[in-house]
């Protein structure tokens, strides 16, 4: 209990747990990207243009058509059952057991990052997160009073052989990872490094939570095991239909062992009750009719050829120095500047210009000024030749002024 | 940090937090009163034939329409402008000065009493419930790890004259209260009692956290003044659309003063994002149109003609001994069983005769069994008839055993 003179609501005591806790930087630097002129490669949003709308219209017509008001009630926490047996199934089809009792319907999938921590985790807890991170998985560990704990990340991922120097001899709480075309690297786990996670993950007990939003989405290259094929415990693992159908219906999920389950089901009855009755009915509705394979492998070409132009602008703009990941699938790619140059310097001087990077710092736990996040998705080839072009002018300045030319 | 010892995914250690905490006791009695052959009163379930179904299909068919892709992508955390413009202008016609950057749109009112123990409660921390009081707020506050201290209702709600002797010199974290129509009782707070609820408040400093779910509700007798108009500070106060239009869409939320809405804000945004874009713009859509007066009227006067029902069911059939609230609004009643009958062999003896209420033990945080929850809203005057009867014969024979006649 703090001892910490009480205030009035408004400027109200807060709880220990939301010091430090600010709005999202990322956030709040989307919010300079926004407006129209610019051109940004800040968000993480999937193409508007690619959503079925058509699909989604139909779909939650006939949910009103045929269920009526079931579809407006009330419903149990756990999710809809058949959305949840349509789960079970996609994720047998990835090598993954998995049953529709493992299954936790999410109001999407950063809600999943919460019951985990709200299950799993107490102040002082540690957990062992990449370097750089998804920064809203941060924050959630750091909401619930966690300690981070930061291990490099190279080309291929994680650096898993780094695991028992960076964490000494005592086991952390929780391991995060995206191994799919990473937030923001873009990088995909190797395949080794993948079964030496687990392995290690068993030998001393340690849950993984292996977060998945992109892995549909490979444009190329060989997919890769998820870390939940691996073994048959162990892992808990998220996914949501964000990046392959649409992001405001909300609806993502968690798939664990039932007895986790069970857990992660308790927490969310008093985090919201139960996700929507009437999204889950008219997405479990559009899955039965919607041409899914189709629709995904238009995503995959639309986002390479995206991908596409950008390496391509990058190759032709970015001053010597500058390096850049070649991300095989998903809607990031990763860019370490020039020596010298300052992301926030850069993100600053791009926007003046009208274009919009995400400076790479706070997807770090430790001090590192050296990247840029670039996101493909939402933007069309000609704007990202237009803004690729002018963050590459930004840079070679940026560059030459850094090297004292 | 814990030192129990370490196990793996599925049996993994917990969180404190989450020992103690099991599925809501009155969730796993209403899988017992699912069955249709029972005639539940068990539920806090608006009658779904009530649902303005066609106004919802309409209204979703003409976000599809009119806003395309914009409904189905991500969404700013505070929520969807014109939806909070329709609640603040909402309130304000209650007696509540509300701007829209004083409102936070939810996953439900539920999502409102989740975020703010999240940004308000620290282990530890007393909060004041009414005794009896809503269960999935009290599990909330144990989920933070709060102290609950447990002020008795009577007839007029909260004893507010109790709580200096309650809680003795210092001040709580928190006071949280149901003034219309509470849950479980159904009773609502008296005028004189909410002006010095509010007074005490302020002179100890202690935000109040008043849950209006009902409020819409009232079938008889005179308005009451909300809590949050009769201060301009110290009162938060959630409302939701899910008694006045449908709980499916999950739609709540919390007005509060900007300050604290703006740390609402950054723990909803690693909580879940935000709420469905898609839900938010068609509601908000409905409401453009929507005949809700006429609405709310029709809900009304069904409400009352089962509440009348009920009333006279319980009249008719009830043994002496056996006394019941009669609520002016809202969804529930309470009835107080003759001296020496159990709420939960009640409960057992009725469920094997068709018929489910809800044990009153649950709500309180002290042992209470003499009491019973009635739901009136969710069963049809027919049903309510077959229903109170049974349970009049059940009450009857448990009074007639335990006085050795």
């Amino acid at each position: 209990m703090s001892t910490h003179p009480r205030q009035f609501a408004g400027v109200t005591r807060l709880a220990t747990r939301m010091k430090g806790l600010k709005p999202s930087a990322v956030r709040e630097i989307l919010k300079v990207a926004e407006s129209p002129e610019v051109i940004s490669f800040a968000g993480g949003l999937p193409a508007p243009e690619l959503f079925p709308v058509e699909a989604f219209a139909e779909a939650f017509a006939q949910t009103f058509a045929k269920e009526g008001a079931a579809a407006l009630q009330y419903g149990v926490t756990e999710g809809f059952g058949p959305l949840r047996e349509w789960i079970a199934a996609r994720l047998a089809r990835q090598g993954i057991k998995a049953t529709a009792s493992e299954i936790l319907i999410t109001s999407g999938a950063q809600q999943g990052l919460d019951l985990v921590g709200k299950v799993l985790l107490d102040p002082a807890d540690r957990v062992v997160v990449e370097e750089p991170t998804y920064l809203a998985a941060a924050q959630v560990f750091h909401g619930y009073q966690a300690e981070l704990v930061g291990v490099p990340g190279d080309d291929q991922g994680m650096r898993v052989d780094e695991l028992p120097a960076v964490l000494g001899p005592a086991a952390p709480a929780l391991l995060y990872v995206v191994p799919e075309f990473q937030n923001p690297s873009g990088t995909s786990l190797d395949p080794q490094r993948r079964q030496r996670l687990v392995d290690w993950a068993a030998t001393h007990q340690v849950p993984v939570l292996e977060d998945d939003p992109y892995g549909e989405l490979r444009f190329e290259g060989v997919s890769r095991t998820p870390l939940a094929a691996l073994t048959d415990e162990g892992v808990i693992r998220l996914g949501t239909f964000s990046k392959i159908l649409a992001p405001g219906v909300r609806l993502g999920w968690v798939h664990a062992r039932a007895e986790l389950i069970k857990r992660l089901t308790v927490a969310k009855q008093f985090s919201d009750l139960h996700t929507s009755t009437l999204n889950q009915r008219a997405v479990s509705r559009l899955l039965e009719t919607f041409d899914l394979e189709g629709h995904l492998a238009k995503l995959r070409r639309v986002y390479r050829e995206r991908r596409d132009q950008m390496l391509q602008g990058l190759e032709a703009g970015m001053p010597a120095g500058t390096r850049w990941t070649r991300p095989e699938g998903g809607l990031f790619l990763w860019l370490e500047l020039p020596p010298g140059v300052d992301d926030e310097a850069v993100f600053r001087a791009a926007v003046s210009r009208g274009v919009a990077p995400v400076p790479g710092s706070p997807f770090f736990h430790r001090v590192e000024h050296r990247f840029l996040r670039l996101n493909f998705s939402n933007q069309s080839r000609e704007r990202i030749a237009d803004g690729i072009q002018r963050l590459g002018e930004v840079v070679t300045e940026a560059a030459s002024t850094a090297s004292g030319r």
